[in-house]
């Protein structure tokens, strides 16, 4: 690397685990970002969940691991000594933590691996403390590969952006959306450390505005050109020249390259496929759904009409008009250019079924 | 007409003037709506100017009758009893008004036909009576037709929508923006009077959320069933076949049909267009322009930043973000299924140059 421009990379984690007795968890309540870096304590699996809910924590990603972390607590502090009641304990709480978000598919793949553990746990004969340490090994491993995923997903994401790319992305994909640099925006952090000199076009990310509040913040702090739009402006920045190609996150990812991800996506995939600008989707193997052919099948979370009533906590529409307010839609794998994963680069027609990869 | 379901329909205007001497001009303060309903007086060309640029009056049409009863307000009460002193002032309140907002041509439109009667005045050896009267009188026949052509648009464009059927609508496009009844909005009321059972998706339309704080505050008064998304929605309801049609408005068709309109309004018509969903636009014909051939040469004004870090004075982005904030789009007019003005329903390919219409 001889590039002078290339730089270090300071990023703000969105949650922090300290291993000890007891361990400790906190999160960075992204809520209240940008203008305050508050760190909540996650004291067990009903705080994470809440946590998870109000989007104080989020990001396919971080929502595993903090999920994990938080059972991890849960069964370390429990007084429980008979070992089939605190398995059951386990599963109530696998269960509770898999239903905070439904879209998606990271928790789902995250718990089903602790389920899995605990049924291994019922069916042989251990010590009630090798239930404990496992789970607490399987946090830890699942955290720690989920950061060399990040670094990863960036250093591949990277290959595909050119030196001085005008990039588009949508939502937040960052250190704050996983348990290390990111996604999406891992691959624009490397290709800023490389010196690409790019510049990024980041979506407000309405009804939550993740983009305006942290994206942006996280560009900024990484030192990358950054500029701010409403989501109604991608098409017009596509249509103008202004974009060479879009990246974006994923929360479910199906055999076909069917993506959901937060709503607003497709409307890009759209207007990047209209004016030929590629269209990338860069996410951990963990947000794969070999179950699903087809996004046809995936599950769209509504939230609240109060979100997309206000703006920032403020009423902006009349208090009492209905409202639709799914927060994921599914961009058809077709008009994917390519789908980055830790496995490498792969571009369609996408055949992620157990047999197609 | 039997259907019983078919109502009468009361609106809002978007400004009211009221004719004596001194006449009066008040506007709605649309920047405080929904939560309160305000008249702010205009007492001459400078405090339109500044409510048109803050947006506290808008629309396309309504701001080019607003300018006129400024003009009109002004040149009434001036105490100039030179003639050509007097029309020497009017030209520099034409010029003034018309800068105001760059991007709808109703504005220019009116604005030249007041530049034509001031040259008039000027060649020919009236009495400086005659330049008030007449001033007044074109201000007066500008309102009118515009009632008018809202009353036709709101039925030409209300034959474009079926029974039951379920409508996407951007911006807002109703009372407050025009003269008369609206432009887009009006295709809607009308339907809605006619018992026609509609339902209609209106986008919250960012920045400025005219979408959210005005169409729906117009649509639920007129009684017609609404729902409000983000603009970031507006593919996934077109996706998902919840969407009959779309209906907006403009702010400058060129000749070849290519349309202005708030930004936004390009994405929904790449997603209708690729969903094979009607996508029309309403608006009368003075925001046709004929003297540009392609919505290239279209300016497309841009506003300021803070618009888009946040809303009504409130910041959710870093403070210091850069932004770009295009206030419109230009949708092609090979992605538009009709445009309805007040001479008839007319279907592409366009040419709405002199040669062609």
């Amino acid at each position: 690397m001889t590039d002078t421009a290339a730089k270090t990379l300071s990023v703000v984690r969105g949650f922090r685990f300290e291993p000890g007795h007891p361990p400790r968890l906190t999160v960075v309540d992204q809520r209240a970002l940008p203008h305050t870096l508050k760190e909540i304590p996650i004291d067990g699996v009903e705080r994470a969940v809440d946590a998870i809910r109000a989007l104080q924590v989020r990001g396919a990603p971080a929502i595993a691991i903090v999920a994990a972390y938080a059972l991890q607590l849960e069964i370390e502090r429990s007084p429980e000594t008979d070992a089939r009641k605190l398995a059951e304990l386990a599963g109530r709480y696998v269960e509770r933590l898999n239903s905070s978000r439904p879209t998606a598919v990271n928790l789902g793949n995250a718990m089903q691996q602790f389920r899995l553990l605990i049924a291994r746990f019922q069916s042989e004969d251990r010590p009630i403390a090798w239930l404990r340490e496992s789970i607490a090994a399987l946090a830890g491993e699942l955290a720690e590969a989920d950061e060399e995923i990040c670094q990863t997903l960036g250093r591949l994401g990277s290959e595909l952006i050119p030196r001085g790319a005008r990039i588009l992305t949508h939502c937040n994909t960052g250190a704050l959306a996983t348990a290390g640099i990111g996604t999406a925006l891992a691959a624009l952090f490397t290709a800023g450390m490389q010196g690409k000199g790019i510049r990024v076009y980041a979506t407000e990310t309405r009804p939550l505005l993740q983009g305006a509040r942290l994206t942006t913040w996280e560009l900024q702090r990484a030192g990358i050109d950054t500029a701010l739009i409403t989501d109604s402006m991608a098409a017009h920045v596509l249509s103008s020249g202004r974009i060479d190609l879009v990246m974006v996150g994923a929360d479910r990812i199906v055999a076909n390259g069917d993506t959901a991800n937060k709503i607003g996506t497709l409307g890009i995939a759209l207007a990047a496929h209209h004016y030929g600008v590629p269209f990338y989707v860069v996410a951990p193997s963990t947000t794969l759904d070999f179950a699903l052919a087809s996004g046809d099948a995936i599950p769209i979370e509504e939230r609240t009409a109060d979100e997309v009533r206000g703006f920032g906590g403020q009423a902006v529409s009349p208090l009492d008009v209905p409202v639709y307010n799914p927060a994921f839609d599914v961009t058809p794998g077709d008009l994917i250019t390519a789908i980055v994963t830790e496995k490498g680069i792969h571009r369609g027609p996408y055949d992620f079924s157990p047999r197609g990869t």
